[in-house]
């Protein structure tokens, strides 16, 4: 009981704090914040093992606050308990005044949670509803790979749980036992616009909860007993879930006077609400109570994680040798998706850091060899790709390497998730294969068109440190699908990898080096130069042949990144007659543009056409096929460059 | 008894001809089909109340293939019955031997169903899994409209029901009483890599549903009693869902050896794989009966829609007098965002067709307008924006025009279901608010930095009938906002409005004209063109009064639209010293390489620079903060400007 005296003032002050410090922001959500301050104070105070003073412990219990718009509460908790932020070179200690900075541009006190701004109290961006779960099981799972049994914590809104990522993270977590991860469901049955579903009531959250396989604790969630029986209990065979019954605004009429959702007290109405809250402590009886030692946890002992070194695949030939596939340096041809896999491998021999993650395609991404050899460090996601992306952000918040596997089409369906990834400065390599149309015979809903597209814009802002945002490799032949991954796996940061379906013909020599940002000048013609990557290489090079046999020279050039050394290429351009033609097996938005906005405002004078998919495919049986019905066969991009070179006599 | 051998000789037909169909194709999925063998023919030949000699009859009961691989079961009965493809003005009947044109470039029987190549017994492109039972709800809640009580029937395979925006649609039926949708699981327990989890078995799916508020009826899927007993069955006051026990690859000994999944049987094993189908037939007592009539069932009365006309919104003065806004007018001030919803309900004012959606942020979208105007008519989607744009489909296809609205950030969470919408040329307006980085505050996990950049990519690639797969409509004040809703509505297809959360002066007068891939040309300057769209033409319009005032004239263009008349703005940047600035709140991959793409390809020689988003940003207290964060104030595109103007000197 004096125990929960503590804990009570405790709460008092942070509700006082989070009232004031989103009216001082001018924004914020108060209302979400108050509803979870008691379970915030229980466990940041009380219940997890960790270290405010070093949030990169890596034996620490975490916290993922999905719900990432009640922040407040968590920094404001943070900075009473003078928790650490910056980065382990330059770290800062926060005082409790700081909590008023709150979504300055300067503080790193961000509107949502965010550890790439310098909180690393957290391990992913979240303010995109439904991912944290699936973090959180990242986390698990990394801790898992580390031998540490440390829990995460992870708190979500009941109208929150109305998104289908959370179900897809419900059933992983049962999947992969990962008993570690405690979902906390903050049920206060209003949303943003209105009322919470019925669908998402305590009742039939229980239910649902319950037929996904799990131990559901249903809780006051302002009650210090339900909430330290509930949250410190440990799992028995089915993993934990909570509900706890929330108040959105506890402790100030104002707030609970209606839906009162992510605004700020008015300043003219403060008074009334610290009056309030000075009246709820009274009620509670801590008014006159001294103020008392904040934090009792334990501070766990720092886990040694396998030590980062450069990831050595080794030679494509041993690694293709290792996996009895040596036939296909007989041939020299073998799809880029099997060369990805096959370097995967070779990955996750050299470093065990490396895991790798596949949403049921493991047989066509080729992430099985992976999967087969090394099935611990191995996670089937199933059909549910945004889980997938999110656990993968988890995973390498845990500090891990992670492969994140699928058709382009279906990565892209986690577009969001990857980009709250990429704000994270998550550590993930996309994969995505059955890119552009060569698929054919499956027809559009199975191909990577716009991947690009979206990709590249990543490719072209920065990160915090001023590293890209991510990075686009698009191996054109097996050998560079190798090289390519290995340097992926050793580019720190969001790196997407673009593999096809068919297989294609060797281009390069083992010898050959790949760089980020790089190209290759395969040949150097002086009448035009055709620039393409991935699977359009190929069609490109015969398209040479063609034109070579109407006595033009082409240069070609193997553009396999973004962001691309433009600059470069232009000068390339500029030596065949000032002639580039861009040619791509996706819709707009990628290499064209790259090239075509970097000669648009360049002083060469640099002519740039792009040919790409211009129109929505249909399914063809052959690649051949669906290349003809795109206009993008060798003998069109040969008529286009004749066209090109002939206006520019 | 004797209807159940008429059907099991039709199973047998349907059977070979899938089989033989995906071995003539070179591909395809026969064995997930034969599980669907028997309840295909079930719906197809009795219980649907439909016409195949008018796919297009509006009160039909409709069939909706969530898991689009299996889609060959369909190909073959509907081939077999005779049904009737192509467009209402071009309609053609098939054979049963079309089925063998499977995936050929020039069939309209594509590799994954689509409507959208001529197969209109399909009402949306499915194959990129889990998005077929929110069609299947937005079927239904144009059929309420109707006041039709058909019924649709959506298939959904096992592995499948593990993508989160199943979850999603299950709650939303339920939250709309859509007791009109019957759910039908096929549970084979087979996914593509490896066995589906036991967290989508039959049992653990049937707690599921009940939890969720189905009334579950499991059922032997190759048992004629069992479906038909479910399939026909009406709902009381649950909807019923139907787990299908079905065996994959049903009747060929080949593909019951192991999981075989997605490829077709190899021509060698042709021989033995219609033996086992013999033996089937001899097993069922129906190998000698002779050939029988095909379907039996009720051809439905079309239902009249409402007549298709053009939208009018009236004025926008008249619009805002009707809400009590006329303040807006007074002060010449209002944000997209606000401006966007009064257009919403002036087109719904206009139009019963008209209807919206949204995924619970109505009152920051302004989309509660609306929904409170015509509550029959808005269906709130909850958190759950995949579902939304599936959905919206669905609506679309039952003849609605479609506004679906969210956050700009949350859009994008459904982009691969804004894809398949794309792909089935569906009538949908998306609107994404809070745009750009104006929001400020909340940080980059709430704003829309690469929707373009994904939008354009489909602005710029056609559907069959030639016109853009999705066209991009960038509003920069309220006025132009009225005024583009209203183009929106009016124009066939995808489009993609773009809203930002600040008020901001009015710019046009209300009778000013928008077109599809326009702009305005608001300063007619010579020295440097400046071109803006949406939030950044006001910034740009201050950018244009500081040159003026260091003695610089600069053209200022409203650049609208995407895909662009780029032609004629390069003209108007070739008058100005062939220098175009363009200036962007998000990242790459939008207005500037729009333009840039089309100068690098011109014979103009304009030189185009463009200045956008080129940091991941964090949180600011105010847009002016972010703006500066970012790069973009008026003083740093002046600044830019003149940088250009001089080095053109």
């Amino acid at each position: 009981m004096a125990e929960y005296k503590v804990l009570d003032k405790k709460v008092i002050k942070l509700s006082k704090q989070i009232v004031q410090m989103c009216t001082a922001a001018g924004s914020g959500h108060p209302s979400s914040s108050l509803a979870l301050v008691h379970i915030t104070t229980a466990l940041m105070y009380r219940i997890m093992n960790y270290d405010p003073e070093n949030p990169w412990n890596t034996a620490s219990d975490r916290l993922v606050l999905s719900e990432g718009h009640a922040v407040p509460v968590i920094y404001a908790a943070y900075c009473d308990l003078g928790g650490v932020v910056g980065t382990p070179e330059r770290p800062s200690k926060l005082r409790f005044e700081d909590a008023m900075t709150l979504r300055e541009a300067d503080s790193v006190l961000d509107g949502h949670p965010n550890p790439a701004v310098g909180f690393p109290f957290f391990d992913a961006a979240t303010g995109s509803l439904g991912q944290g779960l699936s973090v959180a099981a990242g986390l698990a799972a990394a801790a898992r790979l580390d031998g540490c049994d440390k829990r995460i914590y992870c708190i979500i809104g009941d109208g929150e749980a109305r998104e289908g990522q959370i179900s897809e993270a419900l059933d992983f977590i049962i999947d992969n036992k990962l008993t570690n991860v405690i979902p906390i469901f903050s049920a206060n049955g209003q949303g943003q616009s209105d009322y919470v579903s019925p669908q998402q009531s305590v009742d039939v959250l229980t239910k649902k909860l319950q037929a996904f396989g799990y131990d559901v604790k249903v809780i006051d969630g302002h009650n210090w007993d339900d909430i330290f029986d509930a949250l410190a209990a440990k799992a028995k065979s089915a993993p934990i879930a909570v509900i706890a019954k929330t108040i959105k605004g506890w402790g100030v009429s104002e707030f609970l006077s209606s839906n009162y959702h992510g605004k700020p007290l008015p300043a003219a109405k403060m008074d009334q609400a610290m009056a309030d809250l000075d009246a709820k402590s009274e009620e509670l009886g801590v008014k006159d109570a001294s103020d008392v030692p904040g934090i009792n946890v334990t501070k766990p002992e720092p886990i040694a994680r396998p030590t980062v070194k450069s990831i050595d695949a080794g030679s494509f030939t041993a690694a293709l040798e290792v996996l009895g596939m040596k036939d296909a340096l007989d041939k020299k041809k073998l799809s880029t998706r099997r060369a990805y896999g096959v370097a995967l491998a070779a990955c996750g021999a050299a470093d065990q850091r490396v895991v790798a993650t596949d949403g049921d395609v493991q047989g066509s991404t080729f992430t099985n060899i992976f999967a087969q050899r090394f099935p611990d460090r191995y996670f089937e996601a199933k059909i549910a790709e945004q889980n997938m992306i999110s656990f993968a952000s988890g995973l390498s918040a845990g500090g891990r390497v992670v492969f994140a596997s699928s058709f382009a089409k279906f990565l892209i369906r986690a577009c969001d998730q990857i980009e709250m990834a990429s704000n994270s400065c998550a550590n993930i390599k996309l994969v995505g294969s059955h890119s552009g149309v060569s698929l054919a015979a499956d027809g559009p809903s199975q191909m990577g068109l716009c991947d690009l597209a979206f990709m590249r814009s990543f490719a072209r802002s920065t990160r915090p440190d001023g590293a890209p945002a991510l990075h686009v490799l698009c191996p054109s032949d097996a050998v560079s699908a190798f090289k390519l991954t290995e340097l992926a796996a050793n580019t720190p940061g969001m790196c997407y990898i673009r593999t096809h379906r068919p297989d294609v013909d060797f281009i390069y020599e083992e010898t050959e080096t790949f760089t980020p940002g790089g190209f290759k000048h395969l040949i150097d013609g002086e009448d035009i130069c055709i620039v393409a990557s991935g699977y359009m290489v190929h069609l490109a090079k015969k398209a040479c042949k063609l034109l070579e046999d109407a006595g033009l020279s082409a240069s070609l050039v193997d553009a396999y990144a973004m962001p691309l050394k433009t600059e470069e290429i232009l000068r390339i351009g500029d030596d065949c007659r000032g002639q580039i033609l861009v040619v791509e097996d996706n819709y707009v938005g990628a290499f064209g543009d790259e090239i075509a906005s970097a000669a648009a405002c360049s002083d060469l004078g640099v002519t740039v056409r792009c040919m790409n998919v211009q129109r929505v495919p249909k399914s063809a049986k052959t690649p051949e096929d669906i290349i003809k019905m795109v206009n993008l066969t060798p003998t069109d991009i040969a008529k286009t460059a004749q066209q090109m070179f002939d206006k520019s006599e």
